[in-house]
């Protein structure tokens, strides 16, 4: 049996118990059967509480063992002693768990004791479990979320390419919230805490094989099982790009995460050379795996790290130009050639170098002819820069950017800064699926991430 | 006569004239007037175009010299060799000019001659001007407004106490919209594009002894006498923070801004060598720039850089700490004595390190606790990063927050990630004057800042 038979029915699930659930609104359990309700999961849905008779026109069951029906995920929203209570009765149709009770491992010695309790029961009974202390999962492929956090203070991304691995709950719902906010899409975010079975290893094996995702992008507070995550990632990073983010890096960072999820950090460095070896790229902050993980839901890796960089205002085409030399990409010049060609067809104080200036007299078009002409001359992504000043450009530049991108295989990051009207305006670009970021160095994170983090 | 005499009238005129005035909203001009008005300006405003006698109600003059009034500011919204036109005319009434018009050295040789006739005009005439090539200034203490373009699509920041100089127009548009958009405010803002002759240098000694600006923010292609420019702003950092973002600092870049402002960007590590002798925080990019001009709103520099993270999501605490330490700051650990004095106040899975994650279960009043006890112990700023989650907190913690950091003496950074819900509660602290930061890396960037940028 394959690690991906055992733990892919967490994301192709037909039934999902809600232990705990409730018709309290200001109980988890009640969010979490709104949020799955809301998800438009196809599966059925078992409310199961010993109190009640039905829970929001469901049947609510008094324990699991009562459902005659196989269960692939039981969601454990009750307080820890009565998941290892439950667990410990008869629960063998129950396939998996996703256990979000907090109080184990990351509250000391005491709940470490809960913990192994745990572990040596679901080893007993054969479920495999993600958590505890965990959000569990959103998954806009299946259509599941077991998130506990109403989507109205975190907003649900739309379907995407990448999918996000995280031990901190707060974490995921941090990234999910800021890229739906940014128009960025994810397929699925598994958040799973504690780690008591269900690992980053486990997970990053299945979705090497998914076809919904394109790349992958991991939060790591620490990795319990070193061989197995290094061959679960090369294997992977053949097939799609995987990301990393390393937190607890440092004493005070890796003090915190061992009170987080009891996870124990470990020397930075041994990481750092896994994700070399593996051939996972790096990422040096959160703001760059958000970033990543905008890039990568469009583009997988560019062939090379020479940049065009394409812009309507001159100071932030230098901006952009010095922040890509500082990541270590590269911005050759237009050769003579071709600057004469573009010339011909640019806005007549354009400065045709790169950065291509085309300065606040730019047409829609000036953009796409700059991309089809200079990009013949070897570069191998673009860096398309638009401040909206500029009172001929449209929002119509978004189809017309898409399309150049699609006809012409290699990457094109949008970088748009601003307010209110700018993030109107970018939004038309957003829309097409195109990137959007939204500062000058946002992009050249990006851009750096897709020439495969570069050190 | 000092050169604060000199060039002060530019930020409390009396009188403003506006040459290429016109009711056609198409134009630039157009949209300057409306700005002025817009801004409850309370001098006079006088347009000047020989084709109407009156524009917007305002008497309008065929040219400068039939005012009879001292004109402080003539904005010159005209082609460039209408400009030399006007200059070489009457215009003894005339002290202060601001020439947006391109067509300069910024174009190459042609434009070059253009300029140096233009500034043989302006010492004879005896006549100080900012630009060409520029947007010219966006002051909150005057209320004086000569940007080109429209209010709705750059948004323009409230009163702050940050004054920003730039060559770069659409540099200055940018920031001030993604200012406005956040929440932050200005002092004075000004593009003086090719310098033709009022300089950085200028600004700096005038902003020294200004009282409406508390800190400055510099965006530098080129600074053309070195010598002037060290003395400036060596005297200026005796009375107020100055930091410096140097663009062009690789050689794309260089390029670019020789086509852009006409700027020889030089060797930069001449610039990184008076910054640091004249006592300039540089900091490294747009982002970092745009941070410190939110916390040097409202705090002056920190006396230490030993930060206390305060948080109630253990992710993003681990991620604050890590980046915190990789800036060069310090987070140490919160003494038991203190510790311990914590543990009875704050909830009880809270992780009393530092960071402190106050958890789920934070209540407004936790965050206060953890700041009056942890504070005692030699810290020198804090980071209080608030993710919206946890049900009990309210946006009443605003006025909490900000009534310490105003008892307390120390800098206190706000972090609050998120999408629309977590903007919207915010909301309530950037309304109290908080620097709010929304990512753990920009909340860094700033306290680096405050710590003098640490190299």
């Amino acid at each position: 049996m394959t690690t991906k038979e055992n733990i892919g029915f967490f994301f192709k699930p037909e039934s999902i118990a809600l232990i705990g659930a409730s018709p309290n609104p200001e109980k988890l359990s009640y969010t979490i059967l709104e949020n799955l309700l809301n998800m438009g999961f196809q599966g059925k849905i078992y409310p199961i509480n010993p109190g009640y008779q039905e829970i929001r026109g469901l049947k609510c069951y008094p324990n699991p063992g009562e459902i005659e029906d196989r269960i692939d995920i039981a969601i454990f929203a009750v307080p820890a002693s009565i998941v290892l209570e439950i667990l410990d009765g008869p629960v063998e149709n129950i396939k998996g768990a996703i256990i979000i009770s907090s109080g184990f491992r990351e509250i000391g010695p005491e709940g470490k004791e809960m913990e192994t309790r745990l572990k040596e029961i679901l080893d007993k009974k054969g479920i495999r479990a993600m958590g505890p202390n965990c959000l569990g999962i959103y998954d806009t492929v299946s259509n599941v979320d077991t998130f506990f956090i109403k989507s109205d203070k975190v907003e649900r991304p739309a379907r995407g390419g990448v999918s996000v691995l995280t031990q901190s709950g707060s974490f995921a719902a941090m990234i999910m919230d800021e890229l739906a906010n940014e128009g960025a899409g994810v397929a699925r975010v598994v958040s799973y805490g504690n780690k008591v079975d269900v690992d980053e290893s486990d997970c990053i094996e299945f979705l090497t094989d998914d076809e919904a995702t394109k790349a992958i992008a991991l939060y790591i507070e620490s990795v319990g099982n070193g061989r197995k995550f290094l061959a679960a990632a090369s294997r992977c990073v053949q097939k799609k790009p995987v990301v990393a983010l390393k937190v607890g890096r440092k004493e005070p960072g890796a003090r915190a995460a061992s009170s987080h999820t009891g996870a124990v950090s470990g020397r930075y460095e041994a990481y750092e050379a896994a994700f070399r070896k593996a051939g996972i790229i790096e990422v040096e902050s959160y703001e760059e795996l958000k970033d990543a993980c905008k890039v990568l839901n469009r583009y997988s890796l560019a062939e090379g790290k020479r940049v065009l960089i394409i812009t309507d205002g001159g100071g932030i085409g230098i901006s952009i130009a010095d922040a890509c030399e500082e990541a270590g990409l590269r911005v050759p010049e237009i050769p003579d050639e071709a600057v004469k060609r573009l010339k011909e067809k640019l806005p007549v104080f354009a400065s045709v170098k790169n950065p291509i200036d085309l300065t606040g007299s730019v047409r829609d078009e000036h953009y796409i002819y700059a991309l089809q002409e200079a990009f013949r001359e070897g570069y191998d992504l673009a860096i398309v820069s638009l401040l909206w000043g500029p009172p001929l450009l449209t929002p119509k530049i978004a189809e017309k950017i898409r399309d150049f991108a699609d006809s012409c295989g290699k990457p094109i990051l949008i970088c748009s800064p601003g307010g209110k009207f700018s993030r109107e305006m970018a939004s038309a670009l957003t829309a097409t699926g195109m990137p959007v970021f939204f500062t000058p160095d946002s992009a050249v994170r990006a851009a750096k991430v897709l020439c495969g983090g570069i050190k």
